[in-house]
């Protein structure tokens, strides 16, 4: 069992109201792989400048990511500043330096390329799209998006999509994409021009889930403590896909989907609880366990007697 | 067991994208009642105009509702005409017309007051307070609110919460009330100040539940079919507390409070199929067990063996 992510490895600087950080190791690649690491090998596809230090390569490694297929070139690597005021479902972008990743053009390697399941984080679409025909021997293939690039090139965004299994997007951004305001009934229109599983990410509310068989729906962890909610859909969607990959669910059952579900929520509420990937970095596979456990106990019910 | 409601009664007119009704019987005290009488004994405390007709009254009878409390004053019965555009989850007001609702003393029974459970829908907080006091024996009283009351009777509002078990309000009610942008950290604010209860109506996404020992959260049902979400919360509060006061739970374990979260969820979710009370008034107990059920399995997942 192998996992591919691509997408963009980035130097993040945050600050919300319960502190602030320059230049954390981020991107949708680095969150990704670092909650799926829990569950599987992952290897990461994607550019850094030579700003990029062997310590952040190292953060990946040392959770057993491969980093092979992380190529270092001329320039500065994609750069990130925002903030977040009391609502922290809103991030208020301050500057984005693109750098290296206006020109990324990934290039895999054998060992990407033969993974079982890939995942395509949130890059222009029609690299979206060479990257899934390269890939063209993956079995569960699945994808991210922004409001950028349903707004810029939505054609090639449904384009990318109807040549995936699974679409992870933000509820709004399934909205905004199927013009159709019912959560539901866009999703099953998403369903009808290919994908066959349709996540759809609702921030602090949580994740619902569609299949062919119906609808599927957690809530999100409560937290008191949350402290920087970025790169929480990445690391949801690492969660998600790392566990189906690591039981070799490359056409899962509903059973082993909502397994999924729950690893992505408890992955994503950890992500939060710190700065950048400080929390996730740290992470112990009992801790992974026993919040496993205690989301149960949060949303489960008995029959009256 | 028998739960006394005070709270509006209404006449609704609606547009929809998916239709339009003309003075529908509506109102908080209505949808509340309707819901809870799939569980317990109701009596409603209220006030009518002349247009109210014996068909209204008897759409609550025929649940079984105890309508001798609705008092029947000159004038015209409170009634509301609004709009909802593609975003259901947001209410355009059209026209209110307070009527015989704008001098509204509530006038309760022996029976009324002798009730083991009280809900104060959503009116003044010094009635809510005054209609507490008359109910000094109900060993669980809840209520509801608004940003109406947030924004102008703050104080009344704070001591009516004072002196309840219970508090049910949208998330962004909690948020607004305690200036705590963080929801866990807002009900445990609220808790701090008399409640042992808060529930947060979180719209689409479900409901959240906090009591002193942590919090609980269930997500609603992903329908594809929403017509008319007034009167949702409302359904919710009546389901939720219907249930705990049809077992005679009044100072109810987490294990009963998660089966009443549970019972809110599939009542909300009935009343917002159709406009108005029309899906509620045919309703079945077993089309009720049937979606309790539907819940579980669309919100359970089971340990990995």
């Amino acid at each position: 069992m192998a996992l591919t992510v691509v997408g963009s490895i980035a130097f993040d600087s945050v600050r919300t109201p319960f502190g602030e950080r320059e230049r954390m190791l981020g991107g949708s690649a680095v969150h990704f792989a670092l909650a799926a690491s829990f569950f599987t090998e992952v290897m990461v596809v994607g550019s850094v400048g030579e700003d990029f230090g062997e310590e952040h390569i190292e953060a990946l490694r040392s959770r057993g990511v491969d980093t092979s297929d992380v190529e270092r070139v001329p320039g500065e690597t994609f750069s990130w500043r925002g903030h977040y005021d009391a609502d922290l479902n809103i991030a208020h972008t301050d500057e984005t330096r693109l750098g290296v990743f206006a020109d990324f053009e990934p290039k895999l390697s054998d060992g990407s390329r033969e993974a079982e399941a890939l995942f395509l984080g949130n890059i222009q679409p029609d690299l979206q799209r060479r990257v899934r025909a390269q890939c063209d021997g993956a079995r569960l293939a699945a994808l991210d998006s922004m409001n950028l690039w349903i707004e810029t090139t939505r054609e090639a965004l449904r384009a990318a999509i109807a040549e995936v299994d699974c679409v992870i997007l933000n509820d709004a951004e399934i909205r905004m994409l199927t013009e159709e305001p019912n959560l539901a009934r866009a999703a099953r229109e998403l369903m009808g021009t290919g994908p066959r599983i349709v996540v759809a990410k609702r921030g602090e509310y949580g994740a619902a889930l569609f299949t062919g068989h119906g609808f599927y729906a957690l809530p999100g962890l409560l937290l008191e403590d949350v402290r920087d909610p970025t790169g929480a859909g990445d690391s949801f969607a690492g969660g998600f896909l790392g566990y189906l990959d690591g039981c070799g669910a490359f056409d899962p059952d509903d059973r082993t989907l909502h397994r999924a579900m729950a690893y992505g929520t408890v992955l994503a509420s950890f992500n939060v609880e710190e700065f950048g990937t400080e929390r996730v970095a740290r992470l112990s596979a009992d801790e992974v366990s026993e919040r496993y456990a205690e989301l149960r106990a949060l949303t489960h019910f008995d029959v009256p007697g």
